[in-house]
């Protein structure tokens, strides 16, 4: 019962036919080859437009050379205070971007607070040679599960664009929100007014692809440059490219979201009905957040059930007694169900 | 009436001497010579202790060495989220650490609260590839005019001491400080478990000279490279150095702190008796902060006192409503106490 | 007949073997787990010793995060002038090192001069605040195509230990040098003085795995951070190891290697009977490189032969007139044989 | 007799009187006040255009900042291969352009060989994801105390203009060059075509003062971010203005300048005439070179005789036998005649 994190999981078997077929032959390096040309199209006709794509191997490049592409050296990144990329990615934001400033902002479920975003760009220091405020960063799903509505990415936006800040999300579970949202990827992203993205595959069945993908040229149009500076300019770069192949061709990806995101409901929809267990937002994509009470916790890891502590992260303001814990629970395409019913039942037996 | 900041006021008459004194023959360059010498042992005698010391040119270069001496670029400085280095310094400290990140904690009064600063520590990221806790940095005055306490200093090093944090100590007015509570530099600092403090002298009387002072030699063993490698290494560094030994001798430097804290106390205790003003914090060096109605600032500033908003840095929180300001009034050992007569009866004219 | 590069090849079947027997069941994430383990205790059965390794994507993260190990910002590097961290990393390795100086050093065939090196090590700018020389870095096998003898080698760290300069080897193609030289790995490296080294595998068979081996725990110890900070720690590792596990198993890097030396040698045997090319250095691995007349480059280009140019990189001093061109032609050991007869006789028929 | 260097010298009396002069009354800080208004605008006349101009304390600043305002983070950087910022300032330029490499070119008599310019630029590496050619750094003065011709200037300028290479001219001893050549500041600046320059005061009367100066608007639209980011922007600039002022009134620096320059002939002129004293290029401004057996060395020495051993930067390739050293000797508008009286006549003596 393995619920640590998505990125322990397998890849998904056409990606691994993908990167098999293009095995074959010589080819350009540095992603001049046709693999690579085809990956870039079918991601411009999945976002009907021209997009403009570049692949790395990690979700913190792909998040850190998008934000470097919007933001100067003297600029300042607004994002979620419990963000990926203001508690986990080892300060690469701050690298790529030539020591860029991030100014974290309270966030509820995961979610931006967007009054609280108002109030800090209005006081945003603002003399000539004060940092500029240059961009934010929203995860779309969010670290807590949860996925942003049209009407508060419109909401963000408003407040943003007319201080010429640029908008990245971080989609390292976007497949997710595609597929529980039903929306296509373009709704989602430029025709909301999205600048810059991180299109994340690896945390759902590929082995290490993230698509930085921009909706205008102008701000990628050093990113080769960028991607070499940081080693990030794979030269068998076909084979990243054959991941994005399998992983979209036949509409995989949805399907994968789909399955990680149906057995996240089903388990959420089976701990509901434990009184005892509180789930302190909605679960829309593929990770669940339960608080438990501390023997809880002890029962379930002496049951083998594996998943990652969240009480630090997001449990501060809120059931500060030491008796619960917070824990996220997160579930991808190739989550065993008998497992997960196994889980399930352990809740029964308690 | 000017009271935007104590920058804006001139030079003492006897650090003018002391460079003139200074600029006699050849000399070697670079901090070689005597008259560095003897600055640095002033300082040694000062602080009875040996320590290391150099100069430099802006308080924003004395802070950010300093605190890239004590932070890896992988590392986290925690900080107050009003404090200079996070929203003054147009990301110098993410730049001189090479990626440092800057932690921004609650603070009241401009000091960081204690309990916030405990919990965040305790929640840190703590993966083997999460950014290391590295340093804290507190203002010692605040950047709202008010002192730590001996007891709130020893509080915060408990809790940063076991995590091996090392403390930096932004002294941009630390003359007023030690003016203020006549406590020895050394029992301020060091025997504190201060690591390395910015020792300003800018704002109380000199030109523009700084002094980095670390109370471990191995903290600023690198200290002249990284000096040299921001372009802060200055060539003809006698003239830094006699601005700090004209500061530092007879006292001058006390003297003149003791002179602007008086004018300050003067200021607000001649405030006190109107109700309509509000003090949000004690004054208890040279800055005084006070929430007026709108209608005062425009009564003051027809009549041609100068002073900082400071609504949108720390009236965030109280008087959200838009009918009050909170205003920075910074006095200086030159400031001129008719001026300030004159300021204090416009109140009695209002 | 595509001579380009070598990482314009396939990846050989086994490490693709591997990848599928890697992708079995949940496993812990960022190199927590047994596959990466086991690569690991591989590489320090390869070496005869406990090695410390870290497996990146590309052989620009793999020198750059080396070469950062050992590199402090106000650090010089010495470089071969031709070396690709000098020429072909697009700044990768000032960036990692946080703005460390590459200092080039003059190279024939590809080796640095030590007779040159020895001067600019001597001459270098020595006062307490000038770069320190820090670290050298030499490819081995070379960009030319060449190997540098042990004697050389250890000539190098004669002139650069007793200045406590720290040896990085560029080891790109290190598989074509063991092939090559029948060398244990250890006799390469750490035995002649070695501190840490880009182990390649990328260019001999996998699709993107580099290993950065060092040889002294201190060197590395921050490696983990350093890999994070840069986007390089990938979060599905296993997918890295096994690449490196598949390559090392059943010695199929030195087969892989031997076969890509072969040809080479094969192609250079052929063409030295042709009077007018000239070999302009020895081919010790799978790089040749021929000076030809302007019209066989035409020739060659007509009849579909595929190979870089490398008149500007190496040409400079030698055969200016502009009717030659120095062309490098490099070898996999996926290099159709029959394309490379064809290849050869291309010759007769000219 | 002290030839170290120019700023081993003392302050020229005018430039102390500014200093007192700017020292009356409260006044904008950061630069937005009249003091600095009035430097802008002096240099502005002296260069007979408007010019954007901004302060800092030392050359290593000055020139770095340049450079980061024409030079990407993946940018290339010409330079002489013994210029100032190649060997002399730490890596500053790398750490200010965030990473920008820098290639060094032969130089003689202090200037950059332009055919080797030429080369080096014609074979620069030209894929899309290799570091782009972006500016040229020239010193006028050069460090060996020669000056480039316009027609040498504009050669170079030709090479570099058509491939969008900026330049920068390193002036730290630029009034020197003025004084020497009786050429408007114009005419040996932005009419050749530099695009940014570092003019220096420090070595020729002032404290610590250099100006940045560009000829283009949009090279230094950011250029007080910079200096804030890099703890370059003093909070009471009058200081620093006033210094430029007290330079440029009364055409003091050029009246300095030639006193400098006529020292120094003085030597040359006196130690022509002994054929056991070889001057390697000619004396154009305040720097004398001469390459003179050992026991002269041991001599002068002996004699008290101050200055710097250069045979480790420019004796490499001549005189190679250990029997010879290369000096340097600077003058300064305030070496003293007498001094240099007695150490001309120790040759005599000899």
């Amino acid at each position: 019962m393995d619920f640590r994190s998505d990125n322990i999981h397998e890849v998904a078997d056409p990606v691994i036919k993908a990167i098999i077929n293009a095995n074959k032959g010589t080819i350009a390096s540095y992603g001049e080859d046709e693999i690579t040309n085809k990956a870039i199209n079918l991601l411009s006709h999945l976002f009907d437009k021209d997009v403009y794509s570049f692949f790395v191997s990690t979700g913190t490049a792909a998040n850190s050379l998008s934000l470097s592409a919007i933001t100067p050296p003297f600029g300042t990144i607004f994002c979620g205070a419990e963000s990926h990329i203001y508690l986990e990615e080892c300060n690469a934001p701050e690298f790529f971007t030539n020591s860029a400033k991030l100014y974290p902002i309270k966030t509820d479920s995961g979610k931006i607070l967007i009054d609280q975003l108002e109030t800090v760009i209005l006081n945003h220091p603002s003399e000539k040679f004060d940092m500029v405020p240059s961009s934010l960063s929203l995860s779309q799903g969010t670290e807590c599960g949860t996925i942003y509505s049209d009407e508060e990415i419109r909401r963000i936006i408003k407040i943003t664009k007319n201080k010429n800040i640029k908008i990245h999300m971080d989609g390292a579970r976007f497949s997710n929100v595609v597929a529980a949202t039903n929306k296509s990827p373009s709704d989602l992203t430029w025709k909301l007014g999205i600048d810059v993205m991180s299109f994340g595959t690896t945390k759902n069945g590929t082995l290490s692809a993230e698509a930085i993908i921009s909706f205008d040229e102008n701000i990628t149009k050093n990113m080769n440059l960028s991607m070499k500076r940081s080693g990030h300019l794979l030269s068998k770069m076909r084979f990243l490219s054959a991941q994005i192949i399998g992983y979209l061709e036949n509409n995989l990806w949805i399907e994968l979201a789909k399955k990680a995101n149906g057995k996240a409901k089903k388990i959420c929809e089976s701990l509901q009905k434990y009184n005892y267990l509180i789930m302190p937002w909605e679960t829309q994509i593929n990770e669940i957040f339960v608080i438990i009470p501390n023997e809880v916790d002890i029962y379930l890891k002496k049951n083998h059930v594996q998943y990652h502590d969240w009480t630090k992260i997001s449990l501060k303001d809120k059931y500060q007694s030491k008796q619960y814990k917070l824990i996220r629970l997160v579930t991808s395409f190739n989550s065993d169900d008998k497992k997960i019913e196994e889980f399930i039942s352990l809740f029964d037996k308690l």
